[in-house]
């Protein structure tokens, strides 16, 4: 019974957040007159005390006290008496605890938050550097027009975008305090929760007290985008992956964000890369861990809900690796450009470039654009040449009224100039872009 | 290969986003010139038709057309010509098919709004009603504390609450339009996004293209965000199932939403809770089953993605069925009173009253406290009485100091009243509340 | 990148198997010439003497070092020297650590065996006890027919004995060594992994090099038959929670399974059940989290698989906590005989031994004899008695044709008595089956 | 509630086992003597015409009925009167529904195992046909040692052969007879629970009536199989789309497997292996989802369990799907030998050859090897050359001892027929092995 019930063995992770409450607690009980200004002093100097024993590593947590919230009591009331025993005065662990994981879900988020701008400054910084680097864009892994590595990098500055505004709307949600719901039923005490949210940054006290300590919803929210994110960051990873084997060739790693082994120095495996791709696994099951144990949990607090904070610590220490090291890769990656314009150049990948001449200077229908263009690749398929390679009189024998300026699309610069529109891949588009999320994340 | 392959026997419930999509496109390639004035009216026209004929069951869906786009244009150009076929100019199935499931979702989210404040307003209602009928505030499925049925039926008006809040965050997030994207780099066709976007409700176009056709974290989001409110509704089932067991017997429902037997009319089976309950199942597994396709997916458009659908279909459905059949149990209850106050008043309920009442007016300190409540609470046991019966004399045997006043806080009503700190049990509190939310959902 | 890299922090759990891996190793290579006696010896006496340190705690592990196979090795060599460079000799990490961990999944089923035979014995010999203790037997948390506790309770056996069967299963199909595959290829060298496959209790060597270290497939069947079990654990604990509670009061469970409050004497909250119910989450987490990690991966090694151990040693650890804690408390639960058999005879529980004795006595076809027993049930809800309290003329004007004989089935007792059929709830034959499994399980 | 409650809508695909499991109840109450022979008779034939009429079509499901067992007992009573309403005597729907779905799952198995077994046929016929066919081994998708696309592929027969233990293992697990479990007690008719089990098939019949009501664990043990395969397939998927992309180019899919753009002749998108990939998600969704539904519930049978089927249903068919597509492309893919065995040779990939070497012919320790052949390859690189393409001369400046023998060991062709331990990619070893799974799959 002890093994399973006791939680001091990762619940000790909340004791910052534990200290902050009780001393927001204390001070509110003296302004209602529950604690004299004496025993509030006391209380305050104790847990700054205790703060500093833990911080220091001199702090031996007891197994038999069960969790951070008894340990830091009981070693408080050996140190300061009486006024100790008066701290938990209209107060529970049931709607303690509740505001702990709150505060540290808060603290975690602050941190993800500074490394996700983090992460998008550094694609930001590479995207303008690389706005007019070709590269293939791929549909199905298959090349399918050209792009820019810049462009594709500030694909992922969006989706980290979104990513932070996820968690932001996790905090805003979050941020009430549930602190003064007591046990379940809130307290005939004159508190004032307003006064306690307050001190603790929080907007203000939540509605309903049951809610307040039977919900966990907050830490679902913050798992499913954490997940979400991790999910962004093992599609960038699996690209890393494939565009640093050999085949591809797109880009290198250094030493620091590969291994390798000193009998194969071209093998450069990308260790960083795939343990990014693989932690959206423990973060996928924390969330499902989490939604699992709260399905058709009675209102209010059950002692199942102890299990929340193991899952929410383990997604949010390893989303915070995933961060670091994908945003230590992308700026440590080293593009090489010759060999990404020549893979954009390959398989009639300015063939699309082709058809919409066809439909822009000849205004034929799309659908027959695409026909004339089969035939044209055809042509110069047969012939074991590129499109631009095909002379004005061959492209006539299938449509004459193509002109001269047809060769000005077939071109990876030129059809990468070309696509202009909102969002597009030209590159001046994606400077701009780049320079408005550098300006942005400054 | 084709089993595999073919999408419309679900993409086909896009069908009416897919028609708003290319009717929005269509105006705006004439707007821009690519499009005559005929050929457009044609579409729009043209489009009109099929939809007309989709809604009354009369358009046969092909397979050999694989999705919901070629059915679509397919019979639009054998209706209409050469204009169906200019149609798909700048635009391509990956932009088309993000664009529909963004508008399906953004439907989803306003029909699941619409039902997430009726089931809050038939909880406000019932809370109204039933802001002073007492029953017992379990913690861990034991009576720990006297609430109201009010103040427990309002505990889920603020998870239903958040719920909206993140399906709106949601809807928020995803209400920018990636018509224009094209196949994945953008168009130089001048076209222009911000028309289409406007057009079709979206608050502006994305920013980058490949991010356009590649991302799906809208739908994780939404799916997030189901799988979370589902998760509310099984708990208020799970209650459901355990309050109308007989040896509960909290409330009862009527035939409406239990099955029943000729033979044994006591055993009302509450199988719509059961059902809503068992939800939360299947919509955890459609978060899963995306969050696993996407996992490590390289950019762009994967053929993967098509596995987006069926999933937020099936979210989408179950949860509104769940919507639905919870706001039907809420105001089908039928509360037993009585019932619920006897077993609010069992089992020393208003210990905790009688130990902030020697906090209070005594200044024991909390542990104190508790300590002096332990020994009256065992010496009522010993003889088999409430704590009410036990006399002022017993009492002081105790503890000296104990008043006649004591006696006002130990009945549940005194307990209920007692908790009036913000969000509390207290009756008056609750009916606040309830107005308040009667209010806001008006 | 060492914070993301680094796998010694988990991985030392792994410490025995390693050993015992590279002991077999050693031996293998001396049999086959790669070692002289001398250097097979000094290995032996080396890594006996790494595992006498780990064993007491004095061995300290280093971070650089990364794994637990090279703060192994390396400490072997700077205690033997050079023959601690020979033992990696035709093996590579990515066979060693494949065979580490299969020993020490094997390990983890064989302690989970054992605590699942515990289990079992428990259940059966509390059923041998209580078979013949009526209770209500449910459906849908509805009383529906008369069981017994016995019978009940041997409901478990029957699953926690195919938990069993699952785990021998995923036993016997993970039991091939992969020790030799090497890096990923075999190697050269004249080894006989048949040698090492029998020293280290194998069955055999794997058949594929390349599936050798790619594969976790046996990691996933483990971790789904720790699932299942974990979820047949759930509903026994949540039976727990609703039977201890006070409405229900079916069972009580002394303090060694539950927590209370001094002041609430009657609260006796369910912890050990709780947690047992809550597990079920993490453990589903680990599942999809190492389902997620697998999916899509390239053969052969990849440094995603890391991500292997955390989840195994997880649901590993947490089953075997949740095994121990539903063990004990079904040998610590009290029954109320009494509560129970009332609660098994309320709501004309009897109705369908009514309605089958009209179908075996009058030969009334079965819809037939529903209907008429509805009639008769009415009857005596109308009288507000039970059914048995109906005289048998009453009876008489729904069905002329019944006789004294109908009295013999309407009793609680008689009703479990007459389900003989095999596998039915009769106490004779919930008392056989017990014995049976007592027998087998002894 | 009808829309929330109604299964028809997917449990009619039950109908067969239905009619199955009906006319074995109905033989066995006639040999026990509670049907005559004309009653059965008119039931088997009720039974046959009810089959016959579902069979093409031409029977109308209704709604109100609710379920598949309703709607073929009321259609059947309507046909034969009397007779139909004595079938469901001595059981229930709750024993039906338990029969019903372990037959599906039982033939659903047989129809997986027959795939799974064609499946294996075509690795294994194109393994002993590649047997020499030299590719790069990968780790961390890098090249690593060469090995041959036979040894790669009989990786994944490997991989199906333990899927086929894994559904044999359910299969036998869940091969018992619910049937006479009735409601959940059991009967008191003297039914022959041996008969109708033997009838269907079964083993034998369950030994505990609630756990046969109440348990879906053979469902979880059929998708966690189904969701462990649905992993081994997407593997290959995603090798397929890095192998048939242009820049590794190891192999070419035929239009059947592929979709392209008639615009581009190159882009060969594999559509059939993303969405082989994608499948793993919904399975996994699958999985979690009925984990998630029997989390928690009290015995018995409780309605959520009705979400038991779709879930199956749908993991069953997509991993039929997924197998046949990826047989198909198994069967349809046509290697590029040259380009393999480029690849294979590219990047000092026989350097753990040489090192090897040193150990086996010079005894220098495994440790040393790797250093002397870490300079050797540093040689090489610095002149550009490969490893062969070193004089003995100039490596023996590294270490004097290495003789003209290390040549034989520098080629690609030499590296994988050296590898001959067990289970290594030697050729000869793969042929012999892909002849065994012929043989045994013949």
């Amino acid at each position: 019974m002890g093994a399973i019930n006791a939680s001091i063995g990762f619940d000790r992770k909340l004791w910052r957040q534990d200290i902050r409450g009780s001393l927001a607690h204390a001070a509110m009980l003296r302004h209602v007159g529950i604690l004299s200004d004496a025993e509030e002093k006391a209380i305050r100097e104790g847990l700054a005390a205790i703060g500093a024993r833990i911080e220091t590593g001199d702090f031996e947590f007891s197994d038999a006290l069960e969790d951070i919230h008894m340990n830091v009591e009981a070693r408080l009331t050996e140190a300061i008496g009486e006024a100790g025993k008066r701290l938990h005065t209209a107060r529970s662990r049931n709607d303690q605890v509740a505001t702990d994981i709150r505060l540290w879900v808060r603290d975690a988020i602050d941190g993800l938050d500074a490394q996700l701008a983090d992460c998008m400054r550094a694609l930001a910084d590479r995207a303008a550097e690389h706005a007019g680097t070709v590269m293939p864009g791929f549909t199905h892994l298959q090349p399918a027009q050209p792009t820019t590595l810049g462009h594709h990098l500030l694909a992922y500055v969006e989706m980290l975008s979104r990513d932070r505004g996820r968690l932001a709307d996790c905090r805003r949600r979050l941020n009430e305090s549930p602190l003064g719901a007591a046990a379940l039923c809130g307290t005939g005490f004159p508190i004032d929760r307003h006064m306690t949210a307050a001190a603790l940054g929080f907007d203000g006290p939540t509605r309903n007290s049951l809610d307040s300590v039977a919900s966990r919803d907050f830490a679902l929210e913050f798992l499913a985008a954490c997940a979400i994110c991790a999910t962004h960051l093992s599609r960038f990873a699996e690209e890393v992956t494939i565009w640093t084997s050999p085949f591809f060739g797109f880009v290198r790693l250094s030493d620091a964000f590969t291994t390798g082994s000193s009998i194969m120095p071209q093998k450069r495996n990308p260790d960083a890369a795939e343990l990014v791709r693989a932690k959206t696994g423990r973060i996928n099951g924390d969330l499902i861990g989490l939604l699992t144990v709260m399905k058709g949990l009675a209102l209010t607090y059950a002692k199942d809900m102890q299990e929340d904070k193991e899952g929410v610590f383990d997604a949010a220490e390893n989303l915070a690796l995933g961060l670091a090291a994908t945003a230590g890769m992308v700026r440590d990656l080293r593009p090489d450009a010759e060999r990404m314009k020549a893979a954009a150049g390959a398989g009639f990948s300015t063939a699309t470039d082709l058809a919409d001449w066809l439909v822009r200077e000849l205004r034929l229908p799309f659908r027959d654009a695409h026909h004339v263009t089969g035939r044209l690749v055809a042509m110069a398929e047969a012939k074991g040449v590129d499109l631009a390679a095909l002379s004005l009189d061959e492209m006539r024998t299938v449509e004459p009224r193509i002109t001269e300026g047809v060769f000005g699309v077939l071109t990876v610069e030129a059809s990468v100039a070309s696509r202009t529109s909102y969002g597009g891949t030209a590159p001046d588009n994606v400077r701009r872009m780049a320079a408005e999320w550098q300006e942005r994340l400054a």
